[in-house]
């Protein structure tokens, strides 16, 4: 470059000098595995000198062209930054280098096996090792395959933290520089999470699935004895085909539409509590707060059985039993000879059912895409809430209708009942008819106002606290 | 920079301290309402040692631990970034602090309640409050939900204005550390801009609406015309059940249609007006602008008609009107006692028209997937407009198609015309009729040539303008 | 904080001046085209100041307001960075004014109008022409309307390289500043990589789709022989109509099938090539990388045939042939004046055939939606793995089944082979099925076990190895 020509140096030219040096900060990198060689290979790529720290120097091949090797001792008086990319069982030759580590920064990209492995992070393990060095945990929810191809699809977020917030932001800048998004996770403490994060398998789908199993469960076993037990014992027919298309078609709806309601249930549970309180400045019971986080779950669960709902419903035309049962009824009616009339009353019944049903799923779908992050993100704050509380309700709405429809005139006539047993539509239309009922309450006029007064931050106590912010 | 004051300091190491210092810049926030605890939660997180400024600073309860809290005066002197998380009522003791915010930075966060509540935005207001402070508008999009989440779904761009250049850049630092992507949108002009965006709901989709909905409405009628009020008044028939599924299928399809032409139509009218002016260095008019700006929102309109008529149709062998017909047309047969013939135009005809609706809808559905922000996010300019302009015209070539072949060979037969008025596809197909053979004229080769030359810059008139980019 | 330790001016506001500063840094931009345009635009909204170099400084017109306009040498002198958005071909220029540019940062965003048009990349030719210069590549992949909007939709990556690093730290700087996200891909040798970029029409699916088009001509081929020139031959009939959708129903599913094996057969092979050689720290043979890189592609398409053989298959009983075979089978069937048993056989196989069919293509909707960009990078590593490997050897099971039970108990007659060729579900069930057992012997635990071994960094041969990262 031409620091030489610049005599005065213009400003601009400081700037890039600055950063010039900035760049060429050596990055000592310990572990010649997957992860170092990677992470040393993009290093080299944006510019940084790259410094292996090797037990065995001459013997490390595979390692990225452009890049040096030394002992580690030699390795970490190049660099002010050593990223560890070493399992915690082998972190012990770390000790003996404690002195010249003093006040470097150290950063610990290390996974486990399990989630909880040992006591205390490798990150805080570490840093107990060597306590004058600046331990900095990051790095690790990135994989080396996604280091090697810089792929645009994959994750670019590199969660970091450390006690240390210069060394953090050393780190961080690392990050930044070689394209990768740093994002801040506070203190050495946060790295028990950052170590189980890359360990979780969908940790937020936990409780939906359990509950969805719990009711998928009881309701296929309910229909078993509605339609194959209750057949084998009173007529002695063998109905155990129904267990692949249609009980699990009437599976599906039924819990597709209690997890529906489900999902609007505590919102309409929270608004009745802040009504209550007259306040929003108390926390909502821990049950309350971890159903609530849980919801985007809940819906999408429900979605999917909707979806497996309308597939085993349209398919009906296509089945054996369909076209044995029509041809049956027809060559019956033809011993008969007779045209039927047209009944007014259940054209408009297995219309309207249609109908409801396919709106319902519509406005479904239209949640489900804008619940990808690339769409909801697009939205604003007003135009989300919109879709996800205003659209949802008419969707949980609409589905309710279309089981409502399905039972018709004869929705309460025990006649229908199997051994007492109401039919499983009626069981599922329980909690969405609390839901809409309580969310009609909620947006009467008088008691709306008073639910907007109290999220816009007033208090029915201490009316004095104006400067809040909605 | 401080590169004199350093001594014998190794480079990485100043470098760490700057760090360190900018860092370690107290951040002022003054409102201790949500958005404000919130903010303070996420500085602390990153750094920032955080400072309330409260009008009653010992009865400030829930603040975030770890942040201290005075009176607004001496809040203000330990920072030179103060955030401003109150509402605009409560503006008035700015103007007291006036003097002690001289050269300060001042970022307005906040929001109102309505569209263009006041004369001039909030943040202009401010200024006018405190002349001689740097007032940044900014962080108003972000809720103070997303902050405390620090959620990866939740959108992080935040908006920033001002007049002042360096004091926005230091807003933007800050955003940038708490792991938030600002977005700078000029001078303090902007504000307005930026207070209205969080209470916009769907903007850009207004217009479509509109357009969607008065279609709907005069085809829905139009129906009603031809299928229940003649019905009614010739054969004296009930057949409102009709405006459940049968109608609704008749429009969804037809106005789906119209919107995909109308998405293509403003495409062919610019390439015309191009090619009529020479060059591409003129303004369109005001109306083509809008029109072209509204496509996607067309688009996707015109797919959701389009999948609900997929579902409508779907559902058809299920309907009770259905099998009852069937059943009578069965009957009849019988009575004959005849078996028919396969007639190979019907055949022909009916499987044309539902292979050409299925790709139709294949291709529109590839249309609406790269429609995706993600999706499109991760193509080139070049493959995404040969999805959207190539594609889409496919889709409306085989979408017009599959309407015309329900008319089939009595096309235009007025025998087929109830009170003398057209079936409705037979008007849906105009449009697209008109687009596509615009179109096919701007691809044959001697007028594609000239549009392409316009496109990358050439004028008919001044030809040395040739170091254009395209 | 050390504001003691800088003098007189506090510390913010040294570090507010030097931004000031630096954003004040003038930028030239030569060409006054529409990305020129665009690009001063929004430098000018980040407040740089923009200095046009135009061959006609009088005669530029709609320039950005704000911007001014010199002769090139006079724009020059004012600024260190110069953006070159002009052709190639005139690039002479340039040549002329070597002297002025030396040392300067010269940023090349041309674009050519094919791939590989010249020998060179028009970086590397620029570099030639001004070789004390600092030629850095970037930004050719943004397109002028994207910087124009400053959409929130448009893909804000700018790709640079650049062999001096300082020169290319600068314009990253650039582009950041303008809320542009810049990645550094490496020295000017990557240049012409980067000016391919945006003429590259989705080179992944080249080969799936040639694969694709392939197995679809094979297979329609095949039916054709079956279906039509069968029946034309032995029975003289015309099944030419079949070719419209019944056909196509044949190949899409078959198509489908092989595909979604041929996107897992590669990693089985991975698997056993790792487990033979007993290390994974040796290149896979070129061609298996090839295919293990386009499998998502193939998955796609896999799925798109999915989704077509879907609605092919629903629309049956809306078929004028359904309906025709519907009712002639009923007439004869009141002729003989009988009604038939349900036979459970055929319930059974019907039943299961649907249920499979729609579980299979409900998990491969489920790996079609985590494959949007969106999705994926919200899930960590295990989770995607998760979701892509276990869920997608699901769909491959049960993709598989629903074509086993099409066959059902007469799968190997040579009865139903048609001129001695079988049906072509059980062509499309080889490959699945080799596929299917492969993967059968990977999860056996002792297999198992070795190749997790394998790929967490043992060797066979060296057992020292032991600080590699997974």
């Amino acid at each position: 470059m031409d620091t030489n020509s610049t005599g005065l140096v213009p400003l601009h030219q400081t700037s890039s000098r600055k950063r010039l040096d900035h760049k060429q900060e050596t990055i000592c990198i310990f572990g010649t595995g997957d992860f170092g060689r990677s992470l040393g290979m993009r290093l080299l790529k944006s510019g940084y000198p790259v410094v292996y720290g090797s037990r065995d120097p001459r013997n490390s091949t595979l390692l990225p062209s452009g890049a040096q090797v030394f002992s580690h001792a030699e390795a970490l008086n190049t660099s002010k930054i050593i990223f560890l990319a070493v399992h915690r069982e082998n972190y012990d030759f770390i000790s003996a280098l404690s002195d010249q580590l003093d006040g470097k920064v150290l950063v610990d990209v290390s996974n486990n096996l399990k989630m909880n492995q040992y006591p205390e992070s490798n990150a805080q393990y570490l840093s107990q090792l060597v306590p004058k060095t600046n331990v900095v945990k990051g790095f690790n929810t990135v994989s080396a395959w996604a280091l090697q191809s810089g792929s645009l699809d994959a994750n670019s977020q590199v969660f970091v933290c450390g006690d240390d917030n210069p060394s953090k932001q050393l780190v961080m800048d690392v990050a930044r520089s070689i394209s990768l998004t740093p994002l801040d996770q506070g203190s050495l403490l946060a790295a028990e999470e950052l170590e189980n994060y890359p360990l979780q398998l969908f940790p937020m789908w936990r409780l939906p699935l359990y509950i969805t199993a719990g009711l998928t469960v009881f309701f296929f076993l309910y229909y078993v004895v509605l339609q194959v037990i209750y057949s084998y014992v009173t007529k002695n027919t063998d109905q155990t085909y129904r267990m692949i298309i249609s009980i699990p078609n009437h599976v599906f709806p039924i819990v597709s539409l209690i997890l529906l309601s489900l999902v609007y249930l505590p919102g309409v549970i929270a608004a009745f509590i802040q009504l209550r309180r007259g306040t929003k400045y108390k926390r909502f019971p821990d049950w309350l707060d971890r159903w609530m986080l849980c919801r985007k779950q809940l819906g999408l669960v429900s979605f999917a059985y909707g979806f497996l709902h309308v597939f085993y419903s349209l398919v009906k035309p296509l089945r054996y039993t369909h076209y044995w049962k029509q041809m049956n009824r027809i060559v019956s009616q033809v011993q008969k000879n007779a045209t039927t009339e047209l009944e007014m009353k259940w054209v408009w019944r297995s219309d309207l059912f249609y109908a409801l049903g396919i709106l319902g799923f519509f406005v479904f779908c239209l949640l489900g895409v804008t619940s990808l992050p690339s769409v909801s993100n697009a939205m604003n704050w007003r135009e989300f809430r919109f879709v996800q509380s205003k659209l949802g309700h008419v969707t949980l709405l609409l589905c309710t209708a279309h089981a409502g429809v399905l039972g018709w005139n004869f929705f309460l006539k025990s006649t229908r009942y199997t051994w007492g047993l109401p039919p499983g539509y009626m069981l599922s239309m329980v909690i969405p008819c609390i839901v809409l009922i309580l969310k009609l309450i909620l947006i009467t006029p008088c008691v709306d106002r008073m639910v907007t007064r109290i999220r816009q931050g007033w208090e029915r106590k201490r009316k004095d606290s104006s400067n809040l912010k909605v």
